[in-house]
């Protein structure tokens, strides 16, 4: 058996200490697995004295997650810090100088540096591993990168902030409106402590720009990630959308095209019986579609203290057994930068106006839908009220996004519309 | 750049073709994710004049299996041939002892000679990979080595074999009996040239069997799979399912309990509106349960010619990147025989009883239920017909097998029953 991997961990909070707590209970099937023991050297975190549920009495403490980045008896650098720059990038790259592997789980970081990162890695002949990065215990990096290597990727898209999708479905189960929900969120501790990186899709769409570096043979292109976070999806719309046989989902599509790299995360309908419709709570799913094996679906935890150490201890094990892969699937020095493209595949799209409740309000919708070349599928006029205004919903063929974008703009003209009209994509899944 | 990896491929079925065309077509993705060339030297299969979807004149034809085991200009043997035994395991052997890695498809093999091939393996430092042996394009081997080398795996399940699938889904939504579908699915090319096979549940055996031996740290033990086919899951019996809310699947389950290992597969109840219950024609899911990453539900093709093609493609390119482990995740000498045992755990199940239509019978078939220590959740008396009998339907709170085993035996002894009684287990998942 070869000598002892030795682990320096910076960050205790949920997911270092979940890490923490494998090693010390599976020790003896990690080392079955691995081939050689895995230690924890060293551990670092903001506050010695918090009270964490895991006996760290026998590991070195550091103040600085530097000294353990650059500490002669530590193997691996588990960056657990968090944060796309700062302490977090410059001690990874502090680790990878001082000739270590590094496992991180830091989305943000490798969304806006990834590139950077890899390059300064494989120059340095060392390994940075990130399954935990995306999707929580999801396998999909690996899956991405070593089991569809026989494929040209087609699109990769996924539901990956289990917080949306918690949000998104107890509106619906509880019929409440998003603010509410959003709190109840907030008080269960499932919100960042910047809550716009989950509800305004930042993080979700961090994950798509590193889900796409890996399929198309890109490099990480956060910026032209196209992102619309859940703020605007209303209960009505919520509603409406699973009486026409939908359910709502902030939804991340990546996909190449003739015109360049479309990449979006948006609010978007699937049908409700799909297996992305059937997605409820923190549940993620990544659906990849590859020209050889076709439609691959995974599904599994997002979050969470076990399901995230699982990932983080998956990548520990690979340096233990010594499987060694460039970052991204391919040498990051022939990753070429993506042409981004903004969203133009077709697709059909619902729309949710509040009509006056007046003869010929229908006709004159009609008619700029018409004249904007969308064709519509089903459309349904809900029943008079004692209100003066009537909801429409229309679902659509397939469309571009330019004519729904000049169809928005052009409606309020007709002057029949109560209130701006709602639309989103239905995505083709 | 490393010298080319040069394959030989014996076997030029369905699978064979299809990694010749990946080759072919994706040469150089395959050598920026391999960093190295990936190229065919030789190919085999029984007949050479067959036509083909390939062209194969760049590479050197062998007539006999072990000549391309055994050739000096080979690094990759790719087993394609099938079989359990004979020039399969042979001419693996072979290549092993030759210095080849061995990438293969071939599961009855596996789940039969697994363990001594993967200690020849070993010791003679060569790997040998399987992913296509599991279903399909699902990259469900990798998973378990690898992604959840850091869990105590609970259970495993899934639904892999298609061709079940698909004669079940298909006898629902057309309302047909088993045998028509059977029929159908033999004209469409879908059944083995044995179809027991497939229908019989073996072939779905042999695949759990070698999840069982990765998910425990066990040896691959196929002979103690607990093994029912589909051959009597009647029409009536999946319409009275659905009217219960669950579908019929063929479904394996392994999980280690504190009496030993429990392997089975047989046609179980699941709910119509799971993940499992949502699968219809020749899609796979395989689902693991690990103690930190939760549940981890992987969907996919179980077959066919790219999917299956992707696994084994995915294999050569690990190969091609230098990343070797042992077969089954852990050293082969160290894993231990598996203590079988029959099912116990316990489980709600569906009975469906044909009663004679006359005050009392139920009582009677309650009374024998109640005797035998199983509780009764619902029960459905269907309409009086003109018929002499009625269907009544049971579904029960958890119990044991042992129970029903008891109940199935005494219950014709009430002298009620006009028609041997049917249970199937409703699994939990």
């Amino acid at each position: 058996m070869s000598s002892p991997l030795r682990l320096g961990i910076a960050g205790l909070g949920t997911v270092g200490i979940g890490v923490v707590k494998i090693v010390q209970k599976r020790a003896e099937l990690l080392a079955a697995r691995s081939g050689r023991d895995i230690t924890i050297t060293a551990v670092s975190a903001r506050d010695k004295m918090k009270n964490r549920d895991a006996d760290l009495s026998a590991y070195r403490w550091e103040t600085d997650p530097m000294a353990i980045a650059q500490a002669d008896d530590v193997d691996v650098y588990v960056e657990l810090v968090g944060g796309d720059s700062g302490i977090a990038k410059d001690s990874i790259e502090a680790a990878l100088r001082s000739g270590k592997d590094v496992v991180t789980a830091n989305k943000a970081l490798l969304a806006k540096h990834g590139q950077e990162l890899a390059q300064l890695a494989e120059s340095l002949g060392r390994v940075i591993r990130f399954e935990a990065a995306v999707a929580g215990g999801i396998p999909v990096i690996k899956t991405m990168t070593e089991s569809l290597a026989g494929n040209e990727i087609q699109r990769v898209m996924g539901v990956m902030n289990g917080t949306c999708n918690y949000i998104l479905t107890r509106m619906e189960s509880a019929g409440l409106p998003y603010e509410t929900v959003f709190e109840e969120a907030r008080q269960l501790g499932y919100l960042e402590a910047d809550p716009t990186l989950d509800v305004g899709g930042i993080d979700a769409g961090h994950k798509l720009a590193i889900l796409s570096s890996i399929a198309f043979g890109t490099q990480v292109d956060f910026d032209n990630v196209e992102i619309e976070g859940i703020e605007r999806v209303s209960i009505d719309d919520i509603n409406r959308a699973a009486d026409m046989g939908y359910r709502i989902k902030l939804l991340g599509v990546a996909q190449m095209t003739g015109r360049g790299l479309e990449q979006r995360m948006s609010p978007c309908l699937v049908p409700a019986d799909s297996p992305l419709g059937q997605l409820n709570g923190g549940t993620n799913m990544v659906i990849v579609e590859g020209d050889s094996v076709g439609q691959i679906v995974l599904r599994g935890a997002g979050a969470g203290e076990g399901p995230t150490a699982s990932a983080v201890m998956s990548d520990i094990v690979e340096v233990a057994r010594g499987l060694r892969m460039p970052v991204f699937g391919q040498p990051a020095v022939g990753l070429t930068a993506a042409q981004p493209a903004r969203t133009a595949v077709p697709a059909a799209y619902y729309m949710r106006l509040e009509l006056q409740d007046k003869p010929g309000a229908l006709a004159k919708v009609a008619t700029v839908l018409g004249d904007a070349g969308i064709s519509i599928d089903r459309m349904r006029q809900y029943g008079h009220t004692n209100k003066a205004s009537v909801p429409v919903l229309v679902v659509t063929h397939k469309t571009t996004p330019d004519a729904i974008d000049h169809a928005i703009t052009v409606l309020p003209e007709t002057g029949v519309l109560v209130s701006d009209p709602v639309e989103l994509r239905i995505e083709d899944v």
